[in-house]
């Protein structure tokens, strides 16, 4: 008889937070996945064109977490004309010493959801001032209120813009978020004066075009862009990763390819084969972080299968404590 | 709410066998591949070294078929110490159309199995003579029996024969399909005189060298290789592909890659680029199967993310119409 854990979204929602033990555990994935023999095989990519579906497939082994997660995220963009959301997604939790299947988690990307916003904690925990204050958040959907919240575990976060193409979105999410948080948040439907005056920005956006210009960046400033999960996605004006004291990647082999740095890589203004600082290995003390509070910083996240992999095994050990989901035996 | 249908192994052998059923939806997947913008991503492979582990995720989707599969394969062969079984595996069927989960398929590998043999009775139905009465079959695991089975259903096999490396194990497998299978089965320790006189060979081991000598072949013969999956592993001597009449891949691209034709390429037996058929090809009609009594033809099986996909359909509606399973709401 082999056994596993069925978990519903509902019940991952209520074990799994956007809390400091999300942002450790995805921290402590990244410094493996800079210092460990992670194996992480290129994403599976499945297109559907018929019904405008994607899938894809990703999967990483951590040396020294005892299960991997392979994460099944379809997108399926006709969806809503039939009262379905575009976005679905599960991820199996497999043993890393038996292959055997743990756990099922339905979460229809609700911990992808939770690992990436932590990665945005982790990247201001070691990129942005300590004193940062003043939040810059590109995007109105899920990510661009998660980010802010997780920007607020780590940093005396008091005051938010967000910015959005739609500027009714960014009045609502503004307001939605302003009555969450606690804390100021306004809509700035100007992008340039969204970004004067903020500790750090965030974007979250799948723009193909750079809405962060040269010119808006100044002195101190940190900025994560997580938007860019895909070759065409562009949300930094290439120029700033040249004038940027410090450019770190979540994967530099990822960001070469999908991220910010891609476009840099494409426009001539970052070469190639420059040497590139993974979040982790500065999280491991191999590479230095920010020096100065003059320093602009930069973190490029893509999104890796080591998160999925941290977030899934934590999710298996809350509903392990909380005895939680439905057992299945077969 | 979604709902979807979880089968155990148990009750997916009590719906799905190998029949005349499963040979036809396999034949239907490879005229599909042969023939349609199926799309087929290369496989996902995940290597865990520490503990001997690996595993496979696989999918494919087939334009008309309104579901596909993504396949999980574990296998971690130091398992065995624990009293565990080497290798695992699962199948997640999702909508073509929603991407929504609709079934999970918990066969540890059964499927897999009745697919795989499907395939060489499908290969044997376009490419043997239609008087094969005698079957030699190499290896003497799961597969060795079901490829026995599976030419029952479509040839008039009276006698078998078994080799296998491990020559107690020949002996106990001939005797256990004999009981099986109603008909005369002998293990037979000599390759040459396993092929002597056989009209269909199947060869279904791990072997890394050519278990089959070009010397071994006659005329009318008709060759199976479905053991070779991966680079390293070769059954049939590179000579036989040259002096055969016919060629016959699941995936030309894979058996480039995998097959046997990968190692005539290699041995310089094959050109590279010569136009290979597939056995989907021969089943739409477009190219011609076995021309004449005389003929020697091969058939090179890597195993394709099609068959799964349609024998993860095909159990999904026998569920439906026994109403077996579990349903799970989330």
């Amino acid at each position: 008889m082999s056994r596993m854990t069925i978990l519903t979204e509902a019940e991952l929602r209520a074990i799994v937070t956007l809390d400091l033990d999300a942002v450790a555990c995805v921290e402590n994935a990244f410094r493996a996945l800079a210092t460990l023999p992670v194996a992480m095989p290129p994403i599976l990519r499945l297109d559907i064109p018929e019904y405008r579906g994607e899938v894809d497939v990703k999967t990483a082994y951590v040396p020294g977490i005892d299960g991997f997660a392979i994460k099944i995220s379809p997108g399926f963009f006709d969806n809503p004309k039939l009262g379905l959301p575009s976005v679905n997604g599960m991820m199996v939790l497999l043993s890393s010493k038996t292959g055997l299947v743990e756990a099922l988690l339905l979460d229809n990307g609700y911990l992808t959801d939770v690992r990436t916003a932590a990665a945005g904690a982790v990247a201001a925990r070691h990129l942005s001032r300590q004193d940062s204050s003043v939040a810059a958040i590109f995007g109105a959907g899920v990510q661009a209120g998660l980010q802010l919240e997780a920007l607020m575990l780590v940093r005396p976060i008091a005051e938010a813009r967000i910015w959005a193409r739609d500027a009714v979105k960014a009045e609502m999410t503004a307001a939605a978020l302003r009555e969450k948080l606690g804390i100021a948040v306004r809509a700035e439907s100007d992008a340039a004066n969204a970004v004067a005056g903020a500790d750090i920005i965030v974007t979250t956006t799948p723009s193909t075009e750079p809405l962060i210009k040269a010119g808006f960046v100044s002195a101190g400033q940190h900025i994560t862009a997580m938007g860019s999960d895909a070759e065409h996605k562009n949300e930094i004006a290439p120029a700033i990763l040249r004038m940027a004291d410090l450019y770190v990647a979540d994967s530099a082999r990822q960001t070469r390819r999908l991220g910010e740095l891609h476009h840099a890589i494409a426009a001539g203004v970052m070469a190639g084969d420059a040497e590139v600082t993974e979040l982790g290995q500065i999280i491991a003390g191999e590479k230095h972080g920010r020096r100065s509070a003059s320093d602009i910083t930069i973190a490029d996240l893509t999104g890796t299968g080591v998160q999925d992999t941290a977030i899934a095994t934590l999710a298996r050990d809350r509903a392990r404590a909380a005895n939680s989901g439905t057992t299945f035996e077969s």
